[in-house]
């Protein structure tokens, strides 16, 4: 297996994309194509005494994406960056995945473009997984599309459904449908059309799903995945992520208002670590588009080296599970008679 | 003046009501009716030795709204209901403002239904206010409206910048329109309408308009108002609530599980107890609906005593502000021309 990490994507590129890809070859045995500038990439590898790992090639790529680039054209503007040639390495079979920390909207058109949809299915999703009490919880779609059908969203819970079970391990995945209420009755007309469809599905037997979840029942851990549109999906991840940070800043606070509360935090230290170990984005690497036909992972933009290495773990995993296939299987379910 | 309470509405009826108005007229001076069943009342005003408080009287009503009866009819099937009789006594001009924690759906159906709309304003808004990084922030709408137009999101802001000055005091409030991204061309086709309206309307100084805010940029203090849908409001708002309960309960974790944690918690105590304060939201009591023209403040359902005083309190804000004659005042930078 080949995983293709663009090296020059993200804020930490392409020292974190290089380190990472590096150690992802080391720690899983497979092969890392790293796309970039090679004499950038090598002089990265060699800091680190890399230079000589056996599973990693470079595949040399001139230009890079940039973040004040424009999505929908860049791949086309900038046919040498590294993103665009980590799309044609996957697109030809040169390589099985790709990983970047890069643009998200250049990633997604990109996905689309040379990954291809899945036969059947209308959009592709991120659908990043975040911490929520008890274990973690899947947002599909968190942000690749503002505006969304009913079928779309059907189509986003059976693909987080699969998601979870086959690279997550989640069994029988509890699916829940955002909503400002949990009576059956509730929402816009989206959502109405949406529940009777996932009604309708769990019905079948086809999905466990649990009905509306309200924003606060997420990340209090109700459902294995939460099925959104794309809009209210990202404000409820950049929500999720908001509080996390405006609360631990002002816990850090509590800590440090006096010598008792500095004494204090040392007591607590190992719990706190684990509290923090919790939050922690770099353990989970990456989220993936979901309805494309090659594994695509998006890294966080601010990744280290180890959210790069888990985000190759997790590109493995996709890879290997059978995912893809069983979506085509599975496709008529997924799918509204016109 | 005289501020309505429903005596009966709540988790916590009629106790928390009752003394929390009973609390709110001792404490301001104003008139407080209590709306409900008489004898249980006085019964809850007894056993505080609070029976004669001399700016409480006791308006009768014998029937109840539920949390499971139908907000759109219960105040016709239900006109007995101490919901409805408060309604009445408002319409009437016998009250000035009410307060209620009951069935929330309900209580924004009288409000427009007994209370009227603004000349001009087309919807209410529910618009709570939630503490953020160095302040508090107010998302409005937060449920009240699941389908919105431009013009209503444009409305929106002008009623959450008025009340943030004139109720909350907060000299030339920030206000920003969630978004799933900073950028003017993001967001779905009702996002980009609403940018070119508050755009405008900045530009002309009417507004302090910042942008876009994503979810993110909520809960860290970017903006005093933001403005959204009541779907994707609801959803942040229970997002907000849902996370910060989240992360509550695991620090709490933190500090049981050993006993050096524990008595790390003790050094700590002063410092966590205005963490906990900040995030105490009995202190706010509640959330008014806006664009009504007469003051209806929703108390969370869940409300103390302390709670309903302070909705109390803001009720007789509210009703001193002059924001229902600003906004009648402002109107025509408030609507669309046919």
């Amino acid at each position: 297996m080949k995983i293709i990490v663009d090296a020059m994507g993200g804020d930490n590129a392409p020292e974190s994309a290089v380190w990472g890809g590096a150690l992802a070859a080391q720690e899983y045995g497979e092969e890392v194509l790293l796309v970039g500038d090679p004499d950038r990439i090598m002089q990265v590898l060699r800091a680190r005494g890399m230079e000589n790992t056996s599973a990693v090639t470079i595949m040399p790529a001139s230009d890079l994406v940039d973040m004040h680039d424009d999505p929908a054209t860049v791949l086309r503007h900038k046919p040498d960056s590294s993103m665009a040639v980590s799309f044609k390495l996957l697109k030809a079979g040169e390589g099985d995945a790709l990983v970047s920390a890069g643009n998200t909207g250049a990633l997604l058109t990109g996905a689309t473009l040379y990954g291809g949809r899945i036969k059947g299915i209308r959009r592709g999703a991120l659908a990043p997984v975040m911490p929520c009490k008890g274990g973690q919880v899947m947002l599909c779609d968190a942000g690749a599309n503002t505006e969304c059908t009913a079928e779309m969203l059907l189509q986003f819970a059976f693909l987080g459904a699969l998601y979870a079970e086959k690279i997550n391990g989640v069994k029988s995945p509890r699916i829940g449908l955002v909503n400002n209420g949990t009576e059956d009755t509730k929402g816009d007309p989206l959502r109405k059309e949406a529940y009777a469809l996932l009604k309708k599905a769990g019905d079948e037997g086809r999905l466990n799903f649990i009905g509306n979840v309200e924003g606060s029942m997420v990340p209090l851990g109700a459902c294995d995945v939460a099925v959104c549109d794309g809009y209210s999906g990202n404000v409820m991840l950049k929500t999720i992520e908001g509080v996390a940070k405006f609360m631990a800043g002002e816990i850090k606070g509590v800590f440090t208002r006096s010598l008792a509360a500095k004494l204090g935090y040392l007591m607590c230290k190992k719990g706190l670590g684990s509290f923090r170990e919790q939050f922690n984005q770099d353990k989970i690497g990456g989220a993936p588009f979901i309805g494309i036909a090659k594994p695509v992972i998006k890294a966080h933009g601010s990744s280290g080296e180890i959210a790069v290495m888990n985000a190759v773990r997790q590109a493995i995993a996709y890879t290997k599970s059978g995912m893809i296939e069983a979506v085509s299987e599975n496709i008529a379910y997924m799918t509204i008679p016109e």
